[in-house]
């Protein structure tokens, strides 16, 4: 049941993460609450900072993924444990910006940015741009020409994996929203066109193969894929790269039976690959760049709700109304994730019932999870939900017009506030 | 594809709202944005507070369901057009109440209810408090008691109606987080109990059978559960209820096939089969309240987005990528709800192109629509998509930090905001 690390019983039986009792924390702040095991961010970064010195080659990096929770403090964080930035938005550009992170770390991401997004961009001058297709290279050249600046871009191509899969597509089909695919050739012409474009510099290519990658297979096959890529657009223009951003998709555990993946090992794995192929193609190494985000932040956070009261349907399901739902937690509507849960009250007892959590959201659908493996809950328990680190908080809505919790965020055994609680008056803030 | 009453193709040919031209209201506020029509919204609930006085006995009355989209001009217009306010939460209710509602006319629902809500609801004096449950009775009951209030309840009970196929449930078994079964009697019995409890004065009962409801029928099933169930109730207690909440439930078409929903018919069918009912059990007719919000604002809401590029996949879809996306809409990711979208530069133009639109967020799902039949968008162009006025910036997130697009209200033909942009700043306002 406690697979996370982080996650032990006290001698009171209540729940601790990282060596803190949360009920002492829910008494505290309040619920529902975020919990944020910074420590065992700063662990993870660390690991992925080493991993990218010790088996990537020079000036390899990983940047995190800042969407899957983007705050002043993770932005912090992430600088002061050497990683880059990856945002996706004017908006989390400005909070990593707020945060003072050093715009040549920073990478700007998205399938859709706006032209204010790319002013923006290029006006702080971002370390890098991953354009997404011909016509956002085109958008770039002309902004960066009327801001009297030169732009870093990275190429957004998709690689011709099956994201679901991850076999090799042969068709030339790479039927997603983002990039411009490898097979057919759109890629290596888009390429050609950029090398003869003002006021960008290509520095290389982006690509990303998908999300909740287990082992280093997929990773590999995007490595073989991304080096011929390589190999053919030198071989036909003379150009050769000196970043290749191999994205994110580095997997989390986020139930008791999935197996914990070794990002390292992936990592080593993926260098190996890389200097490989290089060799074969006799291809100067090109600095990896890795996008993790998930895999930094999900294992450290827990969410903590209070059951506001237990239903149960004769014939039908135990209903532990919470006093949060698909506002903070959205995954289980929109995919199905299922998320392990404790009564964090009596952590140290064997789960001995199938509950359905239910959000306090007025939609029968607002449910957490259904069929957790849980203590009996009682009204007044608090229900702590693991592995909430990331896309909880960042895909937060007030939907119902509930106001969105705050972030505690734990280190060395003490509690501060990164995220403060949102009130009614925030919720109405923006009306007129 | 022009299904909606109040969509039109004005001279330029270009897609106009309520008469207003929509590419002028996306030059002045920007996109994305919501734009609601509220003379369609001020009609649709004249229709609603008609029908009830017509077709319903003395007291009747619609209650908006604010939880469809709640700011507080929509909370003005209800109140304005005679309509009560369903609040489900304290940022509900705040929002009522700093709109000038009066708390008599507001009822407050939920199935997981704080205590911090019930007391603000208890304190503020609102007009109804829908009890969920046994339990939340007696919370009411003891903290009424606190307070040295009264609360006038409904009591929440499901009617073993399902709610996909309308059917009556038979086997007792109502599988839902909300309310207390009628079938198995747990219903009758939490009756009893509420009528001895002090504190706290029972008006009736509520229930609500599911959403999109095209036609009659399922009501009339609801209206035949819940009389029986008051007869039932006289018999073994001798009390006569006052109140009837039947809840929402109201259809819309979102899609040129769907038929449009007879809105006042389904109402006196609903009328006269209560009245038959009531004659047959002899039970004074009591008051009957309905919550439609979807029914109300759906229709007059078109949400505007920029097209910022245009992709074709060789063998694959054709992808417009917009502004917006799933931060803004997110029914298309959480239910695969299809909405119809014009290309507003060209809205005179048959459709011509089954296009995916492609939200801006960095995850390959995030989607608002797949295979949508619309003219051949181009980049720069305004993309209207239909009938968001329920359920889009009322469950909006701020995703990839995007901020939120305000809302546009049209009345008379002239244009205000009734809710503003965020900023940047605004997206970041909480962090520490």
């Amino acid at each position: 049941m406690l697979h996370q690390q982080n996650l032990t019983v006290n001698a009171a039986g209540h729940l601790a993460l990282a060596g803190v009792d949360v009920l002492d924390l829910a008494r505290e702040y309040g619920t529902p609450l975020y919990v944020l095991d910074e420590d065992m961010v700063r662990e993870r970064m660390e690991l992925y900072v080493a991993a990218a010195r010790e088996h990537l080659p020079a000036g390899s990096r990983p940047y995190y993924a800042s969407k899957a929770l983007c705050c002043k403090a993770l932005c912090r964080m992430a600088g002061e444990e050497g990683m880059g930035l990856d945002v996706v938005s004017s908006g989390e550009l400005y909070t990593a910006l707020a945060a003072g992170a050093d715009p040549a770390d920073i990478c700007f991401h998205g399938n859709a940015k706006t032209e204010a997004d790319l002013r923006y961009a290029i006006t702080e001058r971002v370390g890098l741009i991953a354009a997404d297709g011909e016509e956002e290279l085109l958008r770039i050249v002309r902004l960066a020409g009327e801001l009297g600046a030169r732009a870093r871009v990275l190429l957004r191509v998709t690689p011709g994996i099956d994201p679901h899969t991850f076999a090799a597509v042969n068709t030339g089909v790479v039927d997603v929203k983002f990039g411009v695919p490898i097979p057919g050739g759109q890629a290596l012409a888009v390429t050609e066109r950029a090398l003869g474009l003002e006021n960008v510099d290509l520095a290389g290519f982006h690509c990303h193969i998908g999300s909740q990658i287990f082992d280093a297979g997929p990773f590999l096959l995007e490595t073989d894929v991304m080096t011929a890529f390589l190999a053919q657009v030198r071989e036909r223009t003379g150009y050769t790269a000196s970043v290749l951003d191999l994205g994110g998709g580095f997997a989390v555990a986020y139930e008791e039976t999935d197996a914990a993946p070794d990002c390292a090992g992936m990592i080593r794995a993926i260098g190996q690959r890389l200097l490989e192929r290089c060799r074969e193609y006799d291809y100067p190494a090109p600095a990896v760049l890795l996008e993790p985000g998930r895999g930094i932040v999900a294992a450290a956070g827990v969410t903590l709700y209070t059951v506001q009261n237990v239903k149960r349907v004769p014939g039908g399901a135990c209903y532990a109304a919470l006093d949060g739902g698909m506002g903070d937690n959205p995954r289980y509507a929109l995919y199905g994730a299922r998320h392990s849960a404790v009564v964090a009250d009596r952590a140290g007892e064997a789960p001995d019932c199938s509950v359905t959590l239910a959000g306090r959201c007025c939609e029968s659908g607002d449910l957490i999870g259904e069929n957790v493996a849980i203590q009996t809950p009682r009204t007044g328990d608090t229900v702590a939900v693991l592995t909430t680190g990331a896309y909880n908080y960042s895909m937060a809505s007030n939907y119902n017009r509930v106001p969105r919790p705050p972030i505690a965020a734990l280190r060395g055994g003490k509690a501060r506030l990164i995220v403060r609680r949102e009130t009614v008056e925030d919720v109405a803030a923006y009306d007129l």
